[in-house]
Parts: C-alpha cells; structure tokens; sequence
C-alpha cells in the first residue's frame, strides 16, 4: 500500500491508504485495487482505545475537521469534532474516509478504472463504476481501521448516510465497535426518500453535459443536472420553519413586486447552493451513492428481521434524532430503537427538539453536543 | 366574442369566449384579445341562481366533470361534480375556465401573440408572455362570468391554486360571491412551496430543449425538465403514508435486488408521471402558472392584513384542509380562519382525517363529498 497518492482528476493529493487486493462488492464485481482517502485526527493511544470513526453522508467527505481543500470553508463537522470538541480530539484518535464511490480519492467513478488485474485502463470509471451498497462501503472503511492497527473502534458516529453505515458497522462487525451513535437515520431507506433522489438522478440524466455518464470523454460536467439534485435535496435537509424563518417570502429584488425579474431569496440561495456544490462534487459519484442509499435496508439484509441485525450485540448505541426531520422522522429512529430492544442491546434515545429540519445534525446544537460528549464519557468508563 | 375557437396550436377544438377589449394586467401590460375557454354542466335556472364556478389548480384545467379530449381519462373533478354528485349539476350550473396563462386554451404562452391592437403576429407568446397573478386569473374569469349572465355565483370552489383564487374572489369581488369553499390551500406560497417551484423552473431550464423559452422555433419540448418538474411536484402531493402503502420499497423488476436495472415502483411510477404529463401541458404555462402561485400573498395585498382583505364580506366560507397534507398544512388554513374570523365573516373549518397528502382534495375522500354537500345545501336554505 501506498500514501499520499495524487488525485490526478482533480489536482488535489489526497491523504490514501492503497489496498492492491481490492474489495469484492456486494454485486459481484471484484475492484482492485482498493483505494481508501482518509483524515486522522489526535494520536493513537499505546493500548489503541482511542480510536473513533466519522461516517460522513451522501455529499460529505473525509475533511470533517479542517479546513476543506476545495472549498476552503471549515470542516463539515468542526462544532462536533476537534479540540476540545465533543469529539475531542486532544483525547481521542478520529479517522474519517472518503467513502466507496466518492469523489475525494477513495476508489469510485472518478478514479482510473482498473482491469481483473488491477492495471489501469488510462480513463476514469464514471458511468461504469459498479454499483455499491452502504455495507460495501463498511467493508472498504474496515480495511483502513485494520490498516490502521485498530482492533476496536470505541465508537462509530454518523448523521444520515453516516448513521447508515454506523448500524452496518455494529450489524456487520460488532466485536469491533464499542459504541455507536446513529444520528437523523433510519435502517431502510423510505419510499419518499428514495423519490427525492430519483428526481436529482433524472435532473443529471436530462442535462445533455451528462453525455450518458461519459461527460470525461466530452471535457465538460453535467452542471445543471447535478444542480437540480443539489437543489432538491437540500429542500429535504431544511425544515419548513427554518425555511421560513431564513427567508420567508422575501425578495432580492427588494421590497415590492416588480414583476420583471422577481426573485425570492430562497430561489437565490438554493441557485447559489446548486452552483458551489457542482465545483466539489462529480455527478456519477452523486448517482452511485444516491443508489447505495437507496439499496439499505438493515431488515432486508436479515430476513425482515431488524433485530436480528443487532442479535446478540455488545454495541453500546446511542440513537438520535431531530423534531423537525422530515427527510429522516424521528419515527425512523424509534424503529432502530425498538428492534435493538428486542435484540436486548444496550440502547439509549434522544429525540432533540429542533426547528432546524435534517440539517440539524450539521449545525450549531448544544443538544447533539450534550448528548454525545455525555454518552462518550459514560461509555469511556465502561471499555474494557 | 366568438365560442368554439379552435385550439391551432394542439388540433383540439375548445369552447371560449373571447374578449376583444383584453385585459389589463397586474404587471401593467395590457393583453388583447382576451380569450377564456371553458366548460358548462347543468342548466342556469331562470333565477340564476344555482351558478358554480368551479376554479382548477396547477395542472388541472376546464375539463372537470368529463372525459380529458387528450389524456381520454375521466375529469380531474368527476368525483365532486356530476349528476347526484356533491356538486350536483342536476341542480347547479357548473362553470369552470381553464385559468389565463394556462395552455388548454384560454390566452397563455402557447396563444397567438398580439400586438397592442390585437393583431396576431404569427407566433406563440412563449417565454414573451406577460407575469400573471392569481388576481389576474379570477379577473379573466369574472368577464366570463359576467358574459355568462350571472350576477353572482351561488358558490366559488376550488382546491390548491384553486383556493387561492377562491380566496381571491371573496376578497376582490363579495358582492358577486354568495358562498365560498378553498380546499387545501393559503392565503400566501411559503418559501418551502416556493422553493420545491424553482426546482422545477430550474430543471425546464437545463433542459436542451428548452431553448430559452423558443422551443417552438425548434420544433421541440423540453420534455425531461418538464417531467423532472412534474415528478417534483408530484411528491409534494403526496404523504410519506401514501407513498409507503402505494410502493413501499418493492422493485419493479423483481423479489431481490440484483443491481443491474433495479428499479424501484416509485420511480417507475415518478418517471411515468412525468411523461404522461409533457403531453398535455406546456413549459412555458409551467413557467407562469408556477411564478403566480409564488406570487400570491393575499394579506401583502391589503397592506399586510389578511382580514382587511376580507373586511365586512358578506361571503359565507367553508375552509377544508387535510390532516396529512405538507404541502398547504392545516395550519396554512387556520391562518385563514382566523383571518375570517378576525374580520368577523361567517365561516366554518373542517380538517379532514386523511393519510393521502395534497391529493386528497382530488381523490375518493367521503368526508370531503359530505362536507361539500352539507355546506352547499345549508347555503342553499339562505340564498337572497
């Protein structure tokens, strides 16, 4: 395995561990080799107790708590991860990796596509890169975790697709996790949910940049389309209230109706979200994950059982959930929480009252803060 | 006037009425002639007296009670209004137009443009055609109304963008309104109803085929941006419940996930959705209908004050809202209700139980049908 390999596509290097056998997906389709792009922050401790995994969502990556290479605005999870922070970093060892099929280093469309071999084919995989699945993604994550030398994470913490992949890492490998704290998630993806994102994949397809996913070929992205989704979705992550209360029905345009290029803020400020998004984002990364979201489905994975997901577990979970959610209803986590009681795991729920929608997770919340750092403290007391 | 009009531009035949003086709009352009197609059921008693404009949402258009001349399916309304329906047309006249800048023939983006003299100039308004409002709308209608003979209508019903105008004409013309039902509905679009359009305006726009409006110059439609906006639109129509019991998360093709091809119903049937609905309606009707229901605020209309938009009416009210919809919220309606009360106008409120979001007020809903009836029939015993 190599580090610090280069992220050609994009001119940026990317922090990579290379894992020249690759990863066998859930599909059938042997990868090789594997690359994983990651962050550490803090320093392992000798007895490697330390060590917490950040599982970032559909439009995350691994910078979680620094400043974004791209963007150059601060990590996505700085208020939760860093010194001092409830995830503090001056006591704990945080990895997070750029998941299966992103598109900031770790192996997926807009990496060089690879024969049986492992030789590369000189283009990118784009439209062809196989589809992959959230315990796909687990999987490549473990391969870094061992990488690492960490025999036991002391927890795995992620909000909404982050949340996914931390109940498949404790349903998946539960002698290697101690703790787990599922954020705004749900086991399965919903029928709205997956809705939602067939409407931004249709908005990339429709966009005649897409090319048919072959837009490399073409010199060009699918800007449009890709903004669409961006759009759309970001309807979803925002509550009614905070929608409101951010922009009610006020005009950029100022005070009155003109009637000639009217524009309200919300139209403003999701244009603007759609356009910034598409300079960091590639658009078969956004179809490949959007369909690994919508393949999850804990229960389906266990005969329709979600308890037999977690039958037997040592995982000690701490699931949390926004008021104001729409996307991911606080109703999702209380069936993660009612099929851990019926697997008789150690569970603890928190429904933290927010007006802030989905994006809650994100954002300035002493609540979720409270909460974590409170239920790292009392699980610090109980590793052994 | 002329009636019976041909529709050039679809090869249908539709009955209007056409105004050679215009209309002034609110954006200030004056638009000659004015043209309102529309449909009658039942018979005008010699009173006049049992008139019932019936006000058509979004999409919907004059085509209430009897089968669509281009879709071949039964009217959007026919469930509410027929023979011995809630509103019977054995008894009552039924009005209803198809809205200005709508597209099944009343004067919108795919009439012929005029100059200031009425003279055609030998192509579509297109993306030249004027802002309309809600306002707009129900002014077009009155002329209709007026050359139809009625002096006042014995009931104004409507759902969604329906309502709007509902609340629209009880507001601007009380003496010519005896009674008033808005559906699903409120008195403004929030920001969130604002923001779902704009992705929809967004994703016309992307489309190639859009051409900046002139896609009539070209020969084509902008077929994928108006299916992605419809496919929008058309989740924020339904509850998560409906979608969950209509679709769940079974694939179309098959027990298991395979991934290769997997589809899930609810796309399969968003995608459907989406392209039935390019045949019958236009992008730039889409363009304009949607901005006038972003536009609509009816208290910023008197001044900031909702029941000043109602003050001393003699209208009789009966709002209706449903318990699932997240689109126009019962909470939406009760802002209305008060705003009636407020303005001490006589008024009753219903919040129908129902698991079916936005769509109920189009679907098999009995609470629904007995409430109009009973509503109707208790005028009825007060009309003067």
């Amino acid at each position: 395995m190599t580090q610090d390999t280069a992220d050609r596509a994009r001119g940026l290097v990317h922090q990579t561990m290379v894992f020249e056998d690759g990863i066998t997906l859930d599909c059938g389709v042997h990868i090789r080799p594997l690359r994983v792009a990651y962050r550490t922050y803090g320093r392992l401790n000798e007895e490697r107790s330390n060590a917490i995994l950040i599982c970032h969502a559909l439009t995350g990556d691994q910078y979680v708590a620094e400043t974004h290479p791209l963007t150059g605005k601060p990590g996505w999870w700085q208020l939760l991860v860093g010194p001092g922070r409830p995830v503090d970093t001056e006591r704990f060892f945080v990895v997070c990796a750029n998941v299966l099929g992103g598109c900031m280093g770790s192996t997926g469309p807009n990496t060089e596509m690879t024969d049986e071999t492992g030789r590369g084919l000189g283009r990118p995989w784009g439209i062809d890169f196989p589809p992959v699945t959230i315990r796909d993604m687990v999987r490549a994550q473990l391969r870094l975790i061992d990488a690492l030398g960490i025999g036991r994470l002391f927890s795995v913490i992620g909000g909404s697709m982050g949340g996914m992949q931390v109940l498949e890492w404790a349903s998946l490998f539960p002698t290697r996790v101690f703790s787990a704290i599922p954020i705004a998630t749900a086991a399965y993806h919903s029928a709205q949910n997956i809705a939602f994102h067939e409407i931004g994949r249709q908005a990339i397809h429709a966009d005649p940049n897409f090319h048919g996913g072959r837009y490399w070929e073409h010199g060009v992205v699918p800007a449009r389309g890709l903004a669409v989704a961006r759009m759309t979705a970001h309807i979803t992550y925002l509550s009614e209230e905070a929608l409101t209360r951010k922009f009610g029905r006020r005009l950029r345009t100022g005070p009155m109706l003109t009637f000639s290029n009217d524009l309200f803020e919300v139209e403003s400020y999701l244009q603007h979200q759609g356009s910034t998004f598409v300079r960091r984002f590639d658009a078969n990364s956004y179809l490949t994950i959007t369909r690994a979201m919508d393949y999850f489905d804990l229960a389906a994975e266990h005969g329709g059982s979600l308890a037999a997901a977690f039958r037997n577990s040592p995982v000690r979970f701490c699931v949390v959930s926004f008021s104001s959610d729409w996307l991911f209803p606080t109703a999702m986590s209380r069936e993660i929480v009612r099929a851990l009681n019926a697997a008789a795991a150690n569970v603890s729920f928190v429904e933290i009252a927010s007006d802030k929608g989905h994006d809650a997770f994100l954002l300035d919340e002493p609540d979720l803060f409270r909460t974590v750092s409170g239920f790292l403290h009392g699980a610090a007391e109980r590793w052994r």
